[in-house]
Parts: C-alpha cells; sequence; structure tokens
C-alpha cells in the first residue's frame, strides 16, 4: 500500500510501527490460511513471537509498500513465517529492501480459545531447511522462558528529572483496545501492540535527544499473554543503553481488563527498540549519553551494552561470512 | 488485507465504498507506476473515470481481500486499468470474485498539475486486444461529455417529507478534505471520494426501506473536476429509482475551495448507485416503491427505469452469450 | 455519519469524544466560511472555547449522526456557532437531541498565523438577539481570563495507590499529534483534543467504577495556547469529585514542543468532565465515592461538590421556567 503522511514522522520518514504491523498482518494472514488448509476444527493463527529485526533502509511518504510472506517451518504447534517489505519508489521504479522479519504464530481453536490446535505440516525441498527451521524453533523456545522471567519489572514516575536522565525521557500512552484493534477471537492484534510499543519507544528517544528520530532495530518480541478486546493497556518506555549514535529503549505492555472481569494488571510483552537520530540530510548524528543515577539504571546500561556489542559482533561475522 | 468491523455495517457486510478505495489505490499504484517507467518528466496518475461495477457476492468481516490490478490498453494520454477483487475465507480456503472494475487514469506532471503527460504506449499480446480498447476508449470519452452536461442539479431540502417520498430518504454529509486523504499532488484520491459516495447512498437506501442493504452495482462514474486539500466537499444523495428488489440512488460531490481560493462552489463528481435489500439470512427483499411527486422526479425515474432496463438487457445478453 | 463500531465502548454507547469531535468540525466549517466570505486575507477559525455541554441521550452504533451548524453571534474578532447534534435511528426512524453546544472561534490569517483578523458582521433578525449575543460574549470573555490563572496544577504520579483515592483511577496519555490531527495551519484541531481529553477521562472513570461508563456533561473548556503538529502532547486526568451517581473528572493537556523549537512544555487545555456509571440496561449505577488524602484533594473536591450544586440549581430553574 501507499506510504501516507499519518504513517510518517514529520521528516517525511514511515513509523517503524506502521511497517511491524503490515508484516504481522502479512504473517497472520498466511499462518491462518495455512493452519485452517486441512480439514479440522477452524482456527485462528496468534503472534507467538517476532525475531529481531533490522530496519535495513528508511521508507518515505508516497513510497509503495510489498510485503511477501512464506512458511518457512512447522513445528507440531507452531508455525515460522518469514516477511520482506520492499519499498517501492513509483516514479523512479527504485526498489529496496526495508525489513526482513521472522514470526511465530500458534493456532487458537474458534471454538476455545485456550485450546491450541496442531499445524498440519510443510513439504521441504531439501532436508537441511527442516534442520535448520528446527534449530531456530529450539532456540526461540529457550529465549521465550528467558523474557518470561524478566517481566517483573515496573517503571516508576521521577518527579522533577535532569535532562538525559532515564527519568527525563521516559514516557507512557494508555490505549483502549476497541474492536479494530483485534482478531476475530476478540483479541489484540499483534501488529497493533508493536506499533504502539514503537510509538513510545519513538516519544523516549525524541524526548532524549530533540532530534528527528528513526526505528533502527527491534529485539525478538515475545508475546506471552492474550489481550482481550475492552482492555486498558499502559505502554511505557524507558532508555535503558546509549551508544555513541544509537539509543536502546526498553518497552513494557501491561493490560488491565477492568471491566467485567476479576483479573488484576498484567504484563502482556516487553521488548528493547534501537533507534538513531538524523540530521536534516537524513545522516546519523551524535546520541546525548543517558546519565544513569540508581543501581538499577546502571545495571540496566551495562545489559543493554552487552546487547550492543553482540549485535554488532554477530553483525561483522555475517559482513565477513557473506565476503567470503 | 483482513476485512475489519469498521469496513462493514452492522450485518458484516463490507461496505461497496471499501472495496471501491482498495481497487482504486490498486489502479493508482499500477497506473503511476507505468507512466513513470520511462525517462522524463515524473508524474503522478490521476483517476479520470471508472466504469460500471457489479458487487457480483458480499464480502464479510474476517475475510481477506486479494486485489491484482493489470494494464489493459493506453492511449496517448490515458491508461486504462483492470482491477480484480477475491475474497478470501482463510479459515475454510473459499474464494469468490467480488468485483471487476476497470478505471481510467491520466498522467499530471509533478511539477505542473495542470499538465497532462504522454502515457508510454504498452505491448499486445494480440492485435485484437489493442482494437478493443481503442473501442473501449472512444466509448468511454463519448459517455464523459455527456456527462458534464448534465452535472448542474441541485438537491434542495424538503420540510416534513412522508415516507417513500424522494425528500424523506434524501441525505447529504460534509468532509473537510485532510492530508492523509490526498495524492503527492495534493488532491483527494479518487477511492476516498467513491468511499463517502458509497457512505451517503447507502444512508438514503436504509432511510428508504429500513432494513440491513448493500451495494450491488456502481454505475459509471467520471472524475470532472480535481479536488484539493482544504477544501470542503459536500456528497448528497437521492433516490431516483426503485425496481421490485433494487434502489437507484443519485449521488453528487461539490467542492467548496473556501480557503484561498477565490474559486466558487463546483460539482466535482456525480454517480448512480444501485442497492439492494437483504433478510437476516442474506436473501433479496422486495423494496417499497418510491412516490414521485414532482415533474422533475418523474422524469427522474423514468430515466432511472430506462438505465435498470438496459441493464437488465445488457446481462441478458451476456448470459445467453457465454451459455454458448 | 453512520457510527461504528470504534466510536463506540463495548457496550456499543458512543464515546462523547467522538461527538465532541463532529460538533468541533462543523464549527470549525461554517466559521471559517464565514471568516472568508467577504473579500481580505484568507483565513481559518481556530477554536477559541466550548461552552458547557449535556449528552442528553447516549447515541448507539448503527445510528446516523445529523449535526447542523448556526452563526449566532459575531463580535469584531470572534464568532459564536451554536451546533445541534440529532441521533437517527434509520430502520425505525427515530430521531433523538444529543447534544447542543456553543463554540467560539476566531480567525486567523493563513498568511501569519499569530495575526487575529477581524471578523464580518452577519445580520440579526429582532434586535434582542445582538443583545443577548453581547452578553454571552462578555460572559465568556470573564470566565476564559479566569481559567487561565487555575492552570497551573500539575498531576503527580502515586506508588501504590489504594482502590477509589484519586491516585488509584488517574491516568495519561502521550500522543504524537500528525498531519490527520492538523488544521491548514498546522495546528491541531480543538475536536481531536477534546476526544482525546474525553478518552483519558472515560479511563479515569471506569478504573475508578470498574463498570460501562458514558460522558453526561463536558464543562466549558477554553483553548489559550495552540498546539502545533510534531509536538507530543500528554493528557492526564484524575478524579476531582462524586456525588451519589456521577464522578467529576479535571483533565490537563501539556504540549511539549520538543523538535526543532526552543519553548518548554506548556499547559495548552483543561476542562472539567462527568460521567455516570450506567448498568447493562443503561441505568445509572451508585458510584464508589472517592477517598480524598490530601488537603488539596479535599479542597478540589469540596470545589467540585460547589460546581455539582451549582449546575443541579441552574437545571431546576430551567425546568421550573420551561414548566411555566
Amino acid at each position: 500500500r501507499i506510504m501516507r503522511p499519518d504513517d510518517a514522522n514529520i521528516a517525511g520518514n514511515v513509523h517503524g510501527g506502521t511497517i511491524l504491523k503490515m508484516i504481522e498482518e502479512a504473517g497472520a494472514i498466511i499462518s491462518t490460511r495455512h493452519c485452517n488448509s486441512q480439514a479440522g476444527e477452524p482456527c485462528v493463527a496468534a503472534l507467538a513471537r517476532v525475531e529481531r529485526t533490522d530496519f535495513l533502509s528508511p521508507m518515505c511518504i508516497g513510497e509503495v509498500a510489498n510485503v511477501s510472506a512464506e512458511i518457512t517451518y512447522t513445528s507440531r504447534h507452531s508455525v515460522e513465517v518469514q516477511v520482506k517489505v520492499m519499498s517501492e519508489n513509483i516514479l523512479t521504479g527504485a526498489k529496496k529492501v526495508t525489513n526482513k522479519a521472522t514470526l511465530w504464530y500458534v493456532p487458537l481453536s474458534l471454538k476455545n480459545v485456550n485450546k491450541v490446535l496442531e499445524v498440519p505440516p510443510i513439504q521441504y525441498v531439501r532436508k537441511e531447511q527442516e534442520d535448520e527451521g528446527k534449530k531456530r524453533y529450539e532456540e526461540q523456545k529457550l529465549d521465550r522462558l528467558e523474557t518470561k522471567q524478566r517481566n517483573g519489572d515496573v517503571i516508576l514516575p521521577v518527579i522533577n528529572p535532569e535532562p538525559h536522565t532515564v527519568g527525563y525521557s521516559q514516557s507512557s500512552l494508555i490505549h483502549l483496545v476497541g474492536p479494530s484493534d483485534c482478531t476475530l477471537l476478540g483479541f489484540v492484534h499483534g501488529g497493533v501492540t508493536m506499533k504502539l510499543m514503537d510509538e513510545v519507544a519513538g516519544i523516549v528517544a525524541a524526548r532524549h535527544c530533540k532530534t528527528n528520530i528513526v526505528t533502527a532495530s527491534v529485539d525478538a518480541i515475545n508475546f506471552h499473554e492474550k489481550i482481550k478486546k475492552g482492555c486498558v493497556i499502559t505502554v511505557s518506555g524507558r532508555m535503558t543503553f546509549t551508544s555513541n549514535k544509537s539509543m536502546e529503549i526498553e518497552v513494557f505492555v501491561d493490560a488491565d481488563p477492568f471491566v467485567d472481569e476479576p483479573r488484576e494488571r498484567y504484563r502482556a510483552v516487553s521488548a528493547f527498540f534501537t533507534y538513531v537520530s538524523l540530521s536534516k540530510e537524513g545522516k546519523p548524528l551524535p546520541v546525548p549519553q543517558l546519565l544513569t543515577e540508581t543501581e538499577d539504571e546502571k545495571r540496566r546500561f551495562e545489559e543493554g551494552k552487552g546487547r550492543y556489542l553482540q549485535t554488532k559482533a554477530k553483525r561483522q561475522a555475517q559482513m565477513q561470512q557473506s565476503a567470503q
């Protein structure tokens, strides 16, 4: 579809959240279709996890986004989908890869939303494809367990914070979950949640550096808990780490099923977003360093540094590999 | 894309206007891409005309719309695009053709919006394709001239109208044209206009028969005049004709360029929409007959009858042809 | 326009904010048109104030909203518009008055956004209309000065609040001002701001009483400061008073012009919203009493009680008057 002014920031760069939402919609369609391809109980595919994704080049207003999706692995109860987003300037014909993303879906019965159904197996062209898929499956399963434990943290308000501290830029929004945010099962689309997360992370980043900012990457996101129509969700973000030219922001999504439900507020999703600051010519700018004050902030900064160095090392390894 | 609750009426049937908007977006993308495929002045394709289109089967919430577009003819200054919409139930895998539409676009220069550029010619597989296209081109050119003359009519308000008269169901809405309604040139997307027209026509039809109604077809629509960002548009509709099971509604779009422009209000578009009334089981219901009062209303009713009989005859001819 | 699922809460009642937004759009169109009706500098009418408005009867999904607007007074630099909203059930034909609102607009030059232009005078049918209008004009002018002084308050966060305290239900959201939120001048439409304010107030009310809630009335709202495209706005609300069957919520709007602007965060708007809690059958329910803890909270509760009793007395006086 064509990117409109509302999909973009004032500098004309399309929000990462808009792209994440398109990716998830494509993934939900292809995996729901696949899981219903054999006779059996009708189901809807629910997003369980998105792997880390890099935004390779910014998309602009007036460009057309082409989204293509493919099922690349199936386990007994889950589907791996790889989605590619190309941006096309229809005036010049130029095309660029904007994103590649990997998503995991789980089929939930339309009759009983808590029942996970079996996934019809796919055919692999080569045996290695199945083995590699299985390896990816095992890795993400492990990672999902880990984040589930980390998920207890809460963002506390800070009175009169100093510039460039964590408290200065931390932000949160509330959103009432309406019908058009939801799937047929009455639960929020993963893509809607990711769009709100990117919105909050973007505001945190802009508050910190007061320039035009764009999403550079999103770490793996795990969707541990479903969010129902009518909930109020609180999306909060705080900066955890800055390198010379990037900022890492941690985002939490909490759901409040406050009408007609005995249940307490719960943590539904959490993730790390990385942003860069851009000059008017679109070049990366240096970022003001984050001032950490408490022990927790210093610990999170070190953890963020760890993730940053790990990603950098991985990327260099990949570049050497592809250069060979 | 997946059809959401906001795309549909209370009975779950997707608004014809939503489908028309998707069709037009696909048409605008493919024709803009084609017109920029050769080196030369960059341009944006503007919708000039949509041929009559029938809504073959209603689409529902949760279904996925697949839109495919193809360029089928080019004249010196215009492009013909044929668009096909398939609805797919991703739970059952069932696919149906919902619509086929033919649209005409004209490339306008990005630098000078009043300059119509030349269209790169397409290659035809068979010579007859070019000849048939040329015939369609000549026919629509003639028809555009005719509607331009008809366009002077105005819908006047009626005080205390009786049920089933023209005045009883006539309706209008105003809309302030914002940035996300517009193309790169700052003019309203044809699809946005058609969606508003379908909304008004649907209200006229529902007021008349007080049941669940759906768009059955739209007559050819000619876009004589562009509508600029910042305009207020008034979309008004009145019923012109009823058969046993269908209603014809005439819709006018008037633009008021009230800021920054010395220009008077002008008629931008007009069209006829046909609606049917559906029972809860989705079967067509008989429609209350339209009570005509004035001479003009009686004349319009006869003209509507003419169009109705003509369409019916054409359809029967086509069915006989395809049965042979 | 037809009310859609996203315009309403889970019980199907249309959000007061959606109605306020439609009212403001109608007011902006009619006053911009009027202010441009004479030769002179082109201008856009900006919302300066909305008088107190009561929501007389709830509107539901599938109903059609009819909005009509009329200019009722002009001073040298401002326009008074009265807007009436009728809800129409198009299946039964039943119509009800939903709202009557009075709005004040000021014409700002398109060339120089800080220049207020002169308003062409309107003709009054009777001399008394002009005198009454002048009285309303003087009254609102006084009230605007008063709120400007009150506007300094800030909502501080509370850690681990008890149920039914002020801190327990207080809420805030942030919103990045995008192109479609704005007028031609690049400033937020007053209606967009009011819709966000109603959203926050509704969440405060729902958090307090955990039932289905609807907007009953909105106190006069003054728009002291414009909000520019690209700002982040923080909308925060806290409960100030509860009667047996109603809740009063104070809402603040703060703007952060954080990109490309040296300016500090500033208070743009503030207002009081009144909500009632409804049973599944749509009857008003008793409301849990607000627990006030600090001196400030107790003072605000008393002030809210004052406003509540004043409004009640006014309404009784009006009912006696109309009964005579």
